[in-house]
This record gives structure tokens, C-alpha cells and sequence, in this order.
């Protein structure tokens, strides 16, 4: 079977990469500057652009939100425990599609069908013919309602959880993905500082 | 409290970044290539650069190990049911240090202290003096042996989960850290395929 259009652009965008590696095979593996990111998976955001990362800096975590879920616990643990970071970045962004739903409308549109829903002015629909599944009402989505607020929940949850040292600061920022900036959470700082 | 020097060239670098943002404020929110990359934390992956994705291309998901944990399930049925992907590349790597631990060195390690562990010839040891927790060892850390299985099994795992779409392909390849290059891991786009 001959590859997709984007599996040929990745492959042919990798050939390039790998031609001029140089020195980055060399990175050593801990991250040099000692700290993790926890970010959404948008595809408008870049963490190595948006906070000046270079090859073997930092671990970025990322999920549909930049969610502390139980997944985004487990990483984390492992970046410090037995990488070394010692200080973790939470960094949401506005327009995030995560506000635009909740587990009762993703429940029923998995419900109907497992292709692409779309949305409008009247809210999401179904336009696929493929059958749905029963199953996506039973997963809790990490949806959120307030971009800052959901800031300070994560960094709150990060920060009281039994695995995390408190010696680590949890710091918490907003993106605007009109303009690239970075806003401090002030709440999330106070709630998220090492002890 | 004065910002950390990671704090602070971090928002120096965002700063640099936001005045030279142009017209990324404008990309629409569906990723534009309409596909997803699962993929390690790992500092060294830079999955822009090894994929060639610019800003709007790809939704990129990232934790320890890029496994296919329940919460890497979450974020790609977001990603095609909400935002319309229809690719998605599960991209492990070599040297990943999810080989050399497992969940009982892990849980054992947390138990007895919550600062670093060092690695050497003798294995794992703890020398921090902060307390640990017994919580470590409720964890699935989603530990691997082999880095061309690991792929295949996550491969697997997406493929066969009830909420992901037949017609969805999903390949696996290993990134060789030493080169840059991706490797197709071939069982595993066997059993990607879309159907």
C-alpha cells in the first residue's frame, strides 16, 4: 500500500532533520535545565518556541488540555524522581476547544458516531454514518468551563499530591495564542510555591 | 519572592517570542495536516523539528514513554472527534530511561524518599533524606523492556480501543536518538492499518 501524503511529508521532513543533526546525538539523556512543562496538545502551540527551549532541555508533558490527569501525575513523578527536574510548568491557553463541551455532550456524540463531529451556533452535531460507542460515557473528558481557573486547579492538584515534593515550585501560566504571551497565574504561584 | 533563573528565562524567552509572534495569532484551531503524534517527554524529542510540523500543522500528546496510557486514549478521541485528525503516529525512542526501572524499583524507591534517585552500575539508590510514600507503589508506571515491542503493543492498544475509528490508521516508529532518524517499526503499521 503506498503511504499517505503526510506519512511522505513527515518521512521526507525527518530525512531533512536527521541530515543535519550534528551534535544533538550527543545530548545526554536528565534535562539539562532541570525542569518539565505541562502543556496542551494544540497544534498552534510550540513549548520549545513559547518558553526558548533547545535539544535535552526540558520534559514536556502534553494531553488534550495540558491536563494534571493521573497520566500527567505519573510523568512528572518520573521527570524529577529519576531525571532531576526540580521546578514544573503548567501552561494552558485561551481559545482551548476543551470549554466548548463537557462528559454529557462528548458521551453523546460517541454515542451516535465515531466519526468527526462539527460544531455551530447550535452547538455540536453528528454527521457521520459510522456507529458510535456506549464506552465514551464512561470517561471523564478533563473538560474545563474558566482557562485561569483550570490554571489553578491543575497546580493545586499537582501540588497536593502525596508524590510530589514539596521542595518542587509548581508555577502556573496562561498563553494567548493571539499573541504568543505567556501570562502568570499569580493564584496558581502562591497555591503551587515550594515549601 | 524573586523568580528562579529557570523562571526568568523562561519569560525572557516567551517575551522575545510574543514580539515577533506576526501572524501565528491568526491559525484556526483544527490542526491544518489533520493528524496526531503520541510521543515521549523525552528532552531530546523535538517532535516539531524530527516531523517537520510548523505552528497549526499536528496535535502533539506527550508523557513519559509516549505510551498509550488511558489518558493518551482521552486526548487523540478529542483530537479526531472534535477536531477533525485522521492520522495518528505513535513515535517512541531509543535510550528512553522507561527501560531501566520498572514498577516494583519505582515503587520501592518512592517509598523510601521523594527526593532524586541516582542510577549507576549497582542499580537504583535513594539519597535524598525527605520522607516518601507508599503511594508510588499503586502506580502503573508503564515501564517497557524492548522499544520495537513497546511501540507495537501501543499500536495495538489504539487500534483495538473501542472509541478510536477503524478508518483511522495509526503508525508506529522509533526515533533513534543518536541520529535523529524515524524508523517505521513494520508490525506495528500491520496492525495500524486502517481497515
Amino acid at each position: 500500500m503506498s503511504k499517505s501524503p503526510v506519512v511522505q511529508s513527515v518521512e521526507k521532513a525527518n530525512t531533512d532533520y536527521a541530515a543535519n543533526f550534528g551534535e544533538k546525538g550527543k545530548l545526554p539523556l536528565p534535562p539539562g535545565r532541570h525542569f518539565t512543562v505541562l502543556t496542551c496538545m494544540d497544534a498552534r502551540l510550540d513549548p520549545a518556541k513559547y518558553a526558548g527551549l533547545s535539544g535535552g532541555d526540558a520534559h514536556v508533558i502534553r494531553n488534550a488540555g495540558g491536563r494534571a490527569s493521573d497520566d500527567a501525575i505519573r510523568s512528572p513523578v518520573i521527570s524529577y524522581k529519576l531525571l532531576g527536574t526540580k521546578e514544573f510548568f503548567v501552561i494552558h491557553h485561551t481559545d482551548c476547544r476543551m470549554v466548548l463541551f463537557n462528559n454529557k455532550i462528548m458521551g453523546d456524540l460517541l454515542s451516535k458516531s465515531l466519526e468527526q463531529a462539527v460544531v455551530d451556533e447550535n452547538g455540536w452535531r453528528d454527521v457521520g454514518q459510522e456507529p458510535g460507542s456506549p464506552e465514551g460515557a464512561k470517561i471523564d473528558w478533563l473538560t474545563f468551563t474558566d482557562d485561569r481557573q483550570d490554571v489553578i486547579d491543575d497546580v493545586k492538584k499537582i501540588r497536593n499530591h502525596p508524590l510530589i515534593p514539596k521542595s518542587i515550585p509548581v508555577y502556573g501560566y496562561l498563553h494567548d495564542v493571539k499573541t504568543g504571551k505567556l501570562e502568570e497565574i499569580k493564584e496558581a504561584a502562591e497555591i503551587g510555591k515550594a515549601a
